[in-house]
């Protein structure tokens, strides 16, 4: 039995396994291609998601139809290229609601890269960074420049600010920067066969300092505040998922 | 051998197991207390890092140096209250250079949450977010409001969004959603013991279906692109690190 996707019961849905989706449908461990992604300030119909089905129980779901929010309108209310722009929306809701000061953020797209040496360790970097105020560890991390792919930007970032290359890169996602009002998109790697082949070069604003950091002393950062960027601790804990935290890499 | 900070090589430093700070002089496993974080946009002399020592080779370098920018002059650009506020910042480096038009954003502060139920099973939500722009899977989130810890708003928002109560919460680290700018601090957490208590009752502009996710199933779902906020990937991903993605709750 197919539901449309907003007639269905709002109590949690059960998953049962062997009747998943066809994206759930890998082996796990595999690594799947990451799907690219849609710029988050660009609606338009090719944004709608595809027709996906969900088992629950004995039934399954159809979330085909659209929940879309529709933009009315839309006004510049702060434009600072190439560093923000500031949108003001008039939204119109799947229920015909309204809401006319939605408020969205422009930032530029940007990659983050955990870079493993052959010795599982990861390229790591300590700086001042202005977001959370303080001195903290980091993941190598750069905006992706007109006319480079995300993959591209990162590899130049890690190069730059680093010194070091890597043989094997893998996408582990790509996800928006904030769900409600976007603020760009960052898009994660996990890099294998890192090595230094140059001095570092940044042209950043704050000193940076490189840092090789065994995985699980990464790990034991993470947990201990030290790493203060959203980014640096989602990539982390991506690689986990992939690696986990015993990498064997 | 104590260096400052600003002289020592630019050279990878080797981490040198047996010699770590004292932050990191934890058992494996065990599960510190998050730090409280700063406030991104207060800057003030209580910002300064506490001297860490880092072994690298026979070396310690101390990181006592202090890195910080000073906020010579600050503007609001943009005040849409309580959404965001857009500041212009006339920052002086460390290295006398001044930058005049420096952008951060101040935006509300929210709390994620991954609950566990006692079958391994994670409490997630389905709707649509403007921020990527399409039908997501996402964890439940919300903003902590005026006179709210980030620990009680994100309880509050789990029961509201989803009905879920939990019984332990565990905080697995606070983070700057925006490394340069700001944009807000994200509050992740995991909880266990997660059981339905009520209908959910959100306010929210979108219409969420709730969902229990086995903690396997979850991590795919996240390698093929169908989380596409980065607090829910972080959220995710600190679960993993703290349990595994072979998770046993």
């Amino acid at each position: 039995m197919v539901l449309p996707w907003r007639t269905v019961d709002t109590r949690a849905r059960r998953w049962r396994s062997g009747h998943d989706s066809r994206s759930l449908q890998r082996a796990p461990g595999s690594q799947p291609p990451v799907q690219p992604r849609r710029h988050p300030q660009r609606p338009s119909g090719d944004d709608r998601p595809s027709e996906i089905h969900v088992s629950w129980e004995a039934t399954t779901v159809s979330m085909s139809d659209d929940p879309h929010w529709r933009v009315r309108a839309r006004k510049s209310e702060l434009h600072r290229p190439p560093w923000l722009e500031v949108l003001r929306e008039s939204i119109e809701l799947p229920d015909g609601r309204v809401i006319d000061d939605f408020y969205s953020v422009q930032m530029q797209d940007f990659g983050v890269v955990a870079a493993f040496t052959d010795k599982r360790e990861v390229v790591v970097e300590r700086l001042y960074r202005h977001g959370p105020n303080r001195l903290t560890w980091s993941l190598p991390a750069g905006y992706v420049q007109e006319g480079e792919s995300p993959l591209e930007a990162t590899v130049r970032e890690l190069r730059e600010e680093t010194g070091y290359e890597a043989g094997e890169w893998i996408p582990v996602g790509s996800f928006v920067v904030d769900g409600n009002r976007g603020c760009g998109w960052c898009h994660c790697y996990v890099a294998r066969g890192a090595r230094q082949v140059q001095e570092p070069k940044s042209d950043d604003l704050a000193e940076v300092e490189v840092s090789l950091v065994p995985w699980a002393r990464l790990i034991e950062l993470l947990a201990a505040g030290e790493i203060t960027e959203l980014a640096s601790a989602a990539t982390i804990g991506l690689a986990c998922t992939r690696l986990g935290p015993q990498v064997s890499i």
